[in-house]
This record gives structure tokens, sequence and C-alpha cells, in this order.
């Protein structure tokens, strides 16, 4: 079946596992039939093509490279084949385009032209860290990353853990590979021992997925270590004024 | 292949849509495996659940229903085929369970007793209206519902466009849907000319999909009439100072 001219958001893949794992089919039959896409890099868009479908002619595709070191007003261009009628993708790294990073420029300017987009489902760190955390899931923010300096990062952590103890928000962010460690150790430290903090890493990851959730007391004793793998962190202020413990 | 024993978080869809469309295959495979069910409502539960496969023997499968009537002292009982080495799956009505619904108590108490929890991918349709908005996708709030009564929902969007405008922050929340129009009203009333706002309705259904983002400014004059069916509401304060206008 032809499919819609639109701007498609693709997500790709988070771990090595299989596609299929994490890629609903529809994807897949709605990629065999692009011919443009807008990439935060073009290496590893090919792969997760070739990945997708071996068959794919990866010299009938045109690349489009949007990421930092893109001009803005490129990016326009970059929906001229979908204003010509050819429907055009979307891809970044890993995970879903447009969630923490640049793509999300290119599917404004589709929305400023009035085209139509149309978002795909798949694999979102962010997203299947919160389901797996138990941490509360009506009420949320992703705040991307923390500041680097110990102080400043100390500082940022008591408020927001201030604003999740009145509002009950689960606070989420993410952090370096190499930093991880260091980033456990300042939750650790900072946090009260009441808070709950989750660690996902390797999210996705058919061997060496890891999403534990302990109160800040247990962490302390834990002998849990953070690896140097894409990680998430979400934390949690219990309000037992509006909260059933269990 | 026999799946591991684990406390399976598996998403089902938000649309009429074909299931493939929006569950990758892996899913499917577990699902054939499981028969211990943790469900929000088990008459849409089973209705999926014959939906993913017709040859499924709905009457070998045990349910148990979690919502806002169980009693929380009774949701840890709900992990004991768990605990004694069967796969549990929890399922809410729609997208994603932790996210917007009550399964992440159910979640809370597996990491509590530390059982391995596995979230599926799926469609969540916090994080499709994101991707689709062009909105920005590295910092964002879900509010869950704003008030009902007009003055004190006024003030909360106005709150919230504040914080917007300081701090970049997407603002993503829902509304009942026979109150979508009022609520849009408010925001085309109570919102600054130049903040962005996107309406994204019926979320992966292949016929009603409509997902635009404009200013305030434009929507004030735009013919759009919002529906009673489901939508995601998200706005975001372009701030002049630290971004590229388009």
């Amino acid at each position: 079946m032809k499919i819609e001219t639109a701007l498609y958001l693709i997500p790709v893949g988070i771990s090595d596992g299989p596609v299929a794992d994490v890629i609903p089919q529809a994807n897949i039959d709605i990629i065999r039939q692009i011919h443009y896409f807008i990439v935060e890099n073009v290496r590893t868009a090919r792969r997760f093509l070739k990945k997708v479908d071996k068959d794919i002619d990866i010299s009938a595709i045109t690349f489009f490279e949007l990421n930092g070191h893109t001009d803005p007003m490129a990016v326009s261009s970059y929906l001229d084949p979908l204003r010509e009628g050819n429907p055009v993708g979307i891809m970044s790294e890993a995970g879903c385009p447009g969630i923490a990073d640049p793509g999300a420029l290119a599917v404004r300017q589709a929305q400023h032209k009035s085209l139509r987009v149309i978002p795909l489902v798949g694999p979102s760190s962010i997203l299947l860290a919160l389901m797996a955390s138990g941490l509360n899931g009506q009420n949320f923010a992703f705040h991307g990353y923390l500041p680097v300096e110990n102080t400043e990062r100390e500082q940022k952590l008591r408020e927001l853990e201030n604003q999740s103890s009145r509002n009950g928000m689960t606070q989420i962010f993410i952090e370096t590979p190499y930093r991880n460690a260091r980033m456990a150790e300042s939750l650790f430290k900072t946090l009260k021992p009441d808070t709950l903090l989750c660690i996902a890493e390797n999210i996705t990851d058919p061997f060496n997925e890891r999403i534990v959730t302990k109160t800040i007391r247990e962490w302390r004793v834990s002998k849990f270590e953070t690896g140097k793998v894409p990680a998430i962190f979400l934390f949690y202020c219990l309000n037992p004024k509006k909260e059933l413990k269990i």
C-alpha cells in the first residue's frame, strides 16, 4: 500500500538487540517506501536501514544531515522533497527523533509550513525507564543534562527534590556515560533517605538491561556500581500525606 | 524461546488501528507465553489479547484487576505468580502501563521486592505528540489534568507559561474529551500570541490523527475545531534570546 505524503518520525534502536524487538512491522513497511531521510548521523542511519532490511538500496537514498553543526537556514530546504510530493523520514542517532535531539527543528519547520507530520512508535529510553521505575507516571519532567560542576549539580538536585516533594513530580535526567558514577555519588549524598531513586541502564539490551528502584537509604548500603553505559536517572519524593506506602 | 521470569510492562493500542502498526513482533511472542496479567480493565484486556492473537486461550489466563477501586493491600498478592517463577504482564486500558495510570503501584511493589521488571516498547500518546509537535524535546513536563474550574485553570496556564519562558520547558497535559473545546478556548485566550501550541488528536488512528502546531496568534484566527476525542495539549514559549526563529 502506498504511504501518505508526510514527514515520518522514525525511531531507531537504542541497544544492539534485534530491530523486531523494538520496532513495529508497520514502520519497516513505511521505511521501505522512503527515499529521503533527514538524519542526525549518516553512518548510523545507513547501518539502521541495513538492519531493518538488508535488501534496501542505500545508493538510491538521499540523506540530509541535521545535527549541532547544521546551519538552521538549510533545514527548510530539507523539506523540499516533501513539498514536491515525496514522503520524508527523520531519524536520530538513537531512540525517538525530536526527543533530546535536534530533529525537532525540522519538525517545527514542517508544522510551520502546515505539512503533515506522522510520528511512529519506537523505543524511548526516557519513557521505558519511567514505566519500569514504578515512580509517578501521572506527573513527570525530563531535564536533559544537569550541571557538571559538583556544587551546582547538588544545588540543582536539591531544587528538583523540593519540587518533587511539593507536587509529586518524578524528575528525570541523563548523564554522559563516563560521568554516571559521579552522578550516582551526588545523588546518594544529596537526596533525602526516603526519596526513591531509579537507575536504568542499557534499556532494551536483551542481556545487560538493568532497571533498579530503591530508596536513597537502600542505595547507600547497596553494592550497585553504575557502569560507563547509557543510563537514565529518575527520582521521586514519596509524600506520606498524599500516598499509601507499600 | 522461553522468556525470562519477570514483570512485563505491555503497552496496548491507543486507537482502533491494527496492532502491528504500534506493537513490535517481540511483544506478541512474549504475550503468548504469559498466563497472568494485572490489568486496569479485564474486558479491554481480553479484547486486546484477542486482537494480538485470535488463538489465545483466554480461559487459561488469570486476570488481576488494578484500578482506582483496588485495595492497595491486595496488589502485593498479584505478584505471587511471579515469586513462584511465572512471568506476569501488566496492561493498562490504553498506551503504556505506569504512565498516567495506576499500574505504577504494582511496578513499585515489584521493585520493592527486587523482582525483575522489563518494559516493552509501544505507543504513548504523550511521547508521540511531543515528537510530532516540533516543540522542545530536550526539556519537558507532563502534568496530567489541569484544574477544571476556569479561573484556576487559567492561573495554572499562566504559571506554566512563565515557567516555560524562563527555562524553555515544553508543557504537556491532557483533558477529558468533552472538555477539549473549553480547554482550547482557555488556551487561546490565556497564552501569549507568540507561544507555540500543539493540539494532537486521535494519535495513531490511521484515518483521524491530527497533530497541529501553531502560534497562539495563528490559532486565534484558525477555523480548527477540537473534537470530543482523545487529545494531548502541548505548549512552549519561544525564547528569542536563546533560540533561532524559523
